[in-house]
């Protein structure tokens, strides 16, 4: 099937191809900046927005026609995954997600399960088919989910936080509990992942978004094992993007265990990520969300320099994290023009 | 004064020489988490606790009592230097610092200006005489401020964050008056350490507690130039650990400039720490505090396993940031214990 997408771009520099410019896409793309997916938010709630596959497919396809994105990624959450496995999952506007009765102790195992996902989650992969009739293989749709560490914060600590303490300290202190966790998710999303592909995703990104407050030795023994057991399970499907983000000190490790993708943020330069990985290895990133607010012909610059650092080959340009709501469409566009006139 | 203060360990590895054992505080060690602090909590509001010298003295001892710290580090908070600046700082129980009337314009650098700190500061002064007394050359005392760029985040912010978005923007729009700024900061917050110094502190610390959220390349742009010109300020006067947390990227560049001690967070080993910074740099740091939950005997291997690979000399043992009010006093003491009992 992908040989039949128009705009391949990022499925080439995912397979180490040449190419004569860099793909572009946005963390969050279709969200919160876009107008038109604030005229949807108004009349839809969230489960809504993500449970119609027809919302779905319009959301994701907004940034596709209105900033010019090389790539879709499904509009989703990775909050579907614990919600599958038969956590409840609340979506408050303003305050974040909740989850009102989070993993304390082993009787909380019995409320939750490895779910028939074919089913949970059919309105995903019914959302997936819709998302591609709409973009028409006009370009490629990412699909992703929750690396098991970050589920397992949400699981345990039932809310957002910066630091996740309970979660972490869930795992210091029952250790076998927390691996037990970790597996079911594991295996959830595995098999989630895999309907994505068959319902017809062309890559994969694994959101690991609070890797970054595990220690080096932490990530090794909490993250990265399961990181891996999904990559392996899926990149003879699809490729697939690992973003451990703010774990810096993980790029050698995953990229020596043969991660090929690795999406990183602002907090590493370019070089230094290219100096952490095997030769080679596709990365994608980093710019700071922060700086899409810089004067038009600024932002431009900042983007034209970090094609420079990165190179052109085997190379994502990308945000080093999600774009923020308060950012002009004029400013997202920008950012995605000044890749695609780069310039060798 | 330093020749009279009877466990100068802190003292001696910092100054490079060769010590028994490392030295052994922990960030916010005069905290919530110690029941003799709740009890003072329960009676003063915060700004009370802040600026009565003797509430200063007792809380700032208390550690030293009831675990065993070879340093005090003094009672107070970064925000008195913006509110010391003219701008109202709020401490509102549960939810963090607010400052009502950010800086957002030209407009609002009218509502601010470089103190005569001698005198707005005087309490913060008396407080560390009053607390001298108190520890009676016991252990020595720790001053401390925050960095430019971490009160200027709060300055523009407005309150904590996880991003500082806005503070960071303002820095990207408005870069002369970002830096005019943190300018009048520095300026202050040198002028406040000299106070320090002369009112008797034996060390200090600068806390960036939000650099980290800044790429390698505005790091070197927005906090670093700052620092430098602080640490070059009092170096000469008492030693200076810079804690730069979450911005591993910088340790190189701080090292070679000269800084001689550094404070990190967790997410870095020491090794790697090691290897990024100058020979015998003394590190400060790095234990994970959702470890000090740990079982205790698990909790005491991790500390000596810490120590083994850090080295026992060049180095102070901490916390990679703050303790939090969830530990049991015991579990804190066995921290402190096990770097006491450490053998080679």
């Amino acid at each position: 099937m992908n040989n039949f997408i128009k705009n391949d771009l990022l499925l080439r520099a995912l397979a180490g191809a040449n190419v004569e410019r860099p793909p572009v896409w946005m963390m969050r793309q279709a969200g919160r900046y876009l107008p038109a997916y604030m005229e949807l938010k108004r009349k839809y709630d969230f489960f809504t927005r993500v449970q119609t596959p027809e919302l779905v497919a319009a959301i994701t396809k907004q940034p596709i026609d209105i900033v010019g994105s090389d790539a879709a990624i499904l509009f989703s959450d990775i909050l579907v995954v614990p919600q599958a496995m038969g956590l409840e999952v609340q979506m408050n506007e303003g305050v974040g997600p909740l989850l009102p009765n989070p993993i304390k102790t082993i009787n909380d195992f019995n409320r939750i399960q490895i779910p028939d996902v074919a089913n949970a989650l059919a309105y995903v992969f019914e959302g997936i088919r819709c998302t591609k009739q709409a973009l028409n293989n006009e370009v490629p749709l990412i699909g992703f989910a929750g690396a098991p560490f970050t589920i397992l914060c949400y699981m345990v600590e039932g809310k957002g936080s910066k630091t996740f303490e309970k979660a972490k300290q869930f795992c210091y202190q029952e250790p076998q509990l927390a691996h037990r966790l970790l597996n079911m998710i594991t295996i959830t999303t595995i098999n989630y992942l895999e309907q994505q592909v068959i319902a017809g995703v062309d890559a994969l990104q694994i959101f690991d978004s609070w890797s970054g407050l595990l220690s080096p030795e932490d990530f090794a023994v909490w993250s990265e094992p399961y990181l891996l057991r999904i990559y392996q399970a899926l990149v003879a499907k699809v490729p697939v993007i690992i973003y451990p983000k703010g774990s810096w000190y993980a790029l050698t490790s995953l990229s020596n265990a043969g991660v090929k993708a690795l999406g990183i943020d602002w907090c590493i330069s370019p070089a230094q990520a290219r100096s952490f990985t095997v030769r080679n290895t596709v990365l994608q990133g980093n710019f700071d969300p922060a700086k899409l607010l810089l004067p038009i012909p600024q932002l431009k610059q900042a983007v034209t320099a970090m094609i420079d650092d990165f190179g052109v080959q085997h190379y994502i340009a990308n945000l080093g994290h999600g774009i923020t709501p308060n950012i002009p469409v004029a400013n997202a566009k920008a950012f995605i023009e000044a890749v695609k006139n780069y310039k060798q």
